[in-house]
């Protein structure tokens, strides 16, 4: 079993490179340069779309969505409305990344209202996951004070509340759809030193949803050990995290199933 | 005569670098800092101003402007209609970069609108120019499903629709103003692996227009020619996406007149 | 007197790093990704975090709080100064980096209510700040046309005017409360080419204000310091623009309080 699944990570990251398929992101400002890069070097076609006035509209084209609440305001608020209701009218896998959604009243607000149009895959830090679950926790403006291996507990809840695929991020990565669950393994200690390097998984998660949408969680771990590969040979020459960012997309753009097959540590638990 | 045109880009090129034109881009939110990055490695001095509190004021401080419709929304919209209004009032060249225009309602009325206003250049890929003469085409999101060759007769026919220079970018470019054209070689398969090449090239086309505002046909060779010779460069020792991005920087950063006149691939047609 | 004075801006560095202080940026679209890359890379926690309806409560909750208003329009000039007003309350430092206020009416309405909110410190280019003491100045764009050289009476008559830290930066940089007053030498000429280099300075000081919210002025200093020492690092081996962007992160990452303290070229005038 264990076999057979991990043997489909690399079919599955071809499929995706082969297939191209276009991934609506409604991320943040920070992020946007940087997502748009890791995709087109994971060969998939990132677009980023998100005014009221059409976002629902490119989502039907799209092959998933993805939607990050990082640098939120009403108006964009609006347009991730629009998109996840059409990415649900047709049937398109969706992605939510609920950026320090317990800071403010206005985002946990939003986060809600998101949670409310059921996203197939939710991924966050360990802090994001614990407050999403109602845990306390240590989180502290975007970043975690949490590990993965707290919010593994509140991830299988959450799976179990919202029917999502729950992945949690950091130095190991936990995912879960409430049935099944894997440990992805590798990366390197420069991956958090870059901004946007969540925001930008969560876009490639959109992209393997949208190359395996009926099976959400092989594509979130499957995105999940993509990037833990491609980080770890990317630190094998970095001397720093801007050394490391280009040498990252670099990897990623060099990646392909076979090397995904036989690099990625993954456990399934 | 061709070779008397050529000669010009690179004193072209040496007269943009030297009088660092203001170039005003109102561009989408995951190119602006490639763009201004391209621009200031070429040696112009790139503004992002956009709300229509201050769009037109400014477009008449700027040497040439460029509107980019990447990201846009009915506020940013009307920023762009304020600068363009004031660009063709003040005598300056401007740049539209119409990015998806098909793919929804939205963008497309945006695009008639922007039409309207005349612009002096518009850059595109091929599905785009196609699209836009009203030719059926293969776009998809924001990348083109055509080759440059398929959208030769649309462009020309689009230049004596509009009396703009359009511009179709890609393997090879093209370049028309209705009456003379010409075909731009060079460049790297990278190029449209980054995020924004497109959008940082028409940004350019723009530094040259401001620099050459009487003959925004020549400019606009020019600055794909300088793009082109830049991507050649910086192809030679680039092991991926990531690592030819900041090497293309270097390169653009490094290229002079005479470089560019000796290195360009010019045909007129 | 200067040798205590300095020997505190390695142990500041150190304390800013091992604390890594939460840092609230609303600065513009261009430059969200380097600063908050230059935040994470000298060890502190960027949040981008604007819109009215969050960056007030935002503000109460981080270390300090920067505002840039190179990409401003009415809706975010409205999260800043919520944000401004609620640092203010809550006894947090904040920084304004005035982008090329002197361009148009907006801009200068805009940087009037600002000042009014007492910004902390205040970080500009040499015509930036001689227009802000109402001097006449070369301006154009976003780049200075004046030298810091020339600026230097307008930082100390503004220094005295706001009560706030006036930083002018170039190719030395000045810094002065009214009181005291400091240049700093270093950085490299690649640096006003790679775009929102100033910009993410700011975030910088704010960092470093957060983690020496008594003493803004050593703060800024030490900011300024930081930034030079990595500059001059970075340009050792960088071949241009692109090269020096990730040499100059890579350079801050591995800059520690004793490297800064044995570098640093600061002379208290």
């Amino acid at each position: 079993m264990t076999t057979a699944a991990a043997t489909s990570y690399g079919d599955l990251f071809d499929r995706m490179r082969r297939t191209s398929p276009l991934v609506q992101c409604i991320t943040n400002y920070v992020a946007m340069n940087f997502a748009a890069n890791v995709l087109l070097a994971a060969g998939a076609s990132p677009a980023m779309v998100h005014a009221p006035e059409e976002a629902g509209e490119f989502a039907r084209l799209a092959g998933a969505l993805t939607i990050n609440i990082g640098t939120i305001s009403p108006y964009w608020l609006t347009g991730m409305r629009e998109a996840a209701k059409a990415a649900n009218d047709s049937g398109k896998p969706w992605v939510l990344d609920p950026v320090a959604h317990f800071a403010t009243a206005f985002r946990r607000k939003a986060t809600e209202e998101l949670l409310a149009l059921h996203p197939t895959v939710i991924r966050g830090n360990a802090s994001e996951i614990m407050a999403l679950s109602g845990m306390a926790n240590s989180g502290r403006g975007v970043d975690s004070g949490d590990t993965v291996d707290s919010a593994q507990a509140s991830a299988s809840m959450l799976a179990k509340q919202t029917r999502a695929v729950i992945a949690v991020t950091g130095a190991v990565d936990f995912v879960t759809n409430g049935q099944r669950a894997a440990r992805i393994e590798g990366g390197s200690a420069w991956m958090p030193k870059i901004t946007a390097m969540g925001c930008a998984l969560t876009c490639l998660i959109g992209a393997l949803t949208a190359a395996a949408s009926k099976d959400p969680f092989v594509a979130t771990v499957g995105a999940l050990a993509g990037f833990a590969v491609a980080g770890t040979q990317a630190a094998q020459q970095a001397t720093g995290p801007g050394s490391f960012a280009w040498r990252f997309i670099d990897a990623l753009a060099a990646l392909d199933g076979a090397m995904l097959q036989a690099q990625a540590k993954i456990a399934f638990v």
